[in-house]
């Protein structure tokens, strides 16, 4: 195997379990309400949201922005359409504060030591920033769709890893939790490394996390990245 | 005075020493030249390089093709236009390799301690990844004239590294060691700090470091920044 020089990685889903942190907080803030529906409702408007973007029916948009746009449409449908401009504000930035799962600091500070790590996720700079900050992620280098105005998977976000640190694309590894975000990696020259979540969408809903031989590496969690990659 | 949020940081004197690393690199590869006066011939062309990007005269060019351009112009003036293409590549590397001041990662780390620490300087995103992972600078996010498409003292650079952290303009505080850089973030509303580096033109040419009453913090170092800060 040709040995990456940078590491890109996905974050929500891959580094840190979206879908628990929503619900906790959901729970805890809004006890009537079934946080976890509510949790994978909001996610479910993240795509449809981009699409929107990509179509130039919205211009340039950061995820904050779209997560709001989101939970506004959301609130009635769970009974929480009382919320004022504070509450929601502060309901949206739970984005920001997402958990890592349990391997993610370990296995970040393993892989650090040989490679450059950075994100490369649609969320914006400053969530992603705020994230780390508050979860402990020994990030190099922020990268973000808000970087190169494209959201994952656009090319150009790939490709702009490699340009970024001026090497060639087969020295990037994407390390991701989704098989169509790996897919286009690769499209693009990259090397990709999947990363079993099999409970990204909950422990009721146990997703498929069966290899595909196309991506360079398969591994349970980052703790086994990094056993893989010699770190 | 009211305590920012971010502190963002002028890289080049103000966090590392230019003139040092690079005098040290060229007289131990090249001991005929005159590895001072190569240093700040270098850095004189930096300025100028950079004019030819705001006239328009070049297209958007990262800060590595910047300092190529006028290496390629200098070697020549000194003895070495002998050099081939991988001792050029290599050379031009060293403003990847610049060596932090002795208080620099020590004043970081407290100040990270309580701040959203982020570089803001006209270098590229790359070349700022590798100097941080090389000199151990624990930022929270590298910011970059790359990410804004403009250089300092271009508006859109101070005011994007608010806009990122979705905070007012007087919630970043620019840290830097030139009074033209800190007035330019001035007039956008951020408040400043001034760090003294007396010898960031070598021992030789000590350079004035009187404090202007404009800005918010004056401090010898930024050990002495994190005491005003209460770090």
């Amino acid at each position: 195997m040709h040995t990456p020089h940078v590491l890109a990685f996905d974050i929500f889903g891959t580094v840190v379990d979206w879908h628990g942190s929503v619900q906790r907080e959901v729970q805890a803030l809004y006890p009537a309400v079934d946080a976890g529906a509510f949790a994978l409702a909001w996610r479910a408007g993240y795509q449809p949201a981009m699409a929107r973007v990509r179509s130039g029916e919205l211009g340039w948009t950061r995820i904050d922005a779209l997560h709001r746009l989101i939970l506004d449409g959301l609130l009635p449908r769970f009974g929480l359409d009382h919320l004022g401009e504070t509450e929601r504000q502060h309901l949206n930035r739970v984005w920001h504060r997402l958990d890592p799962w349990p391997d993610t600091v370990q296995g970040l500070t393993r892989l650090k030591t040989r490679f450059t790590l950075c994100t490369l996720s649609n969320g914006n700079i400053g969530l992603l920033t705020n994230m780390a900050k508050r979860a402990g992620l020994p990030w190099d280098c922020i990268l973000s769709a808000e970087v190169f105005r494209a959201y994952k998977p656009d090319p150009r976000t790939y490709l702009g890893v490699a340009q970024t640190f001026d090497v060639a694309p087969a020295d990037v590894m994407l390390v991701a939790a989704h098989q169509d975000d790996l897919a286009a990696a690769r499209a693009c020259g990259l090397a990709t490394a999947y990363i079993e979540r099999p409970f990204e969408f909950g422990a009721a809903q146990p997703k498929d996390v069966s290899p595909d031989p196309a991506n360079t590496l398969h591994a349970r969690d980052l703790l086994h990245l990094a056993d893989l990659l010699g770190c």
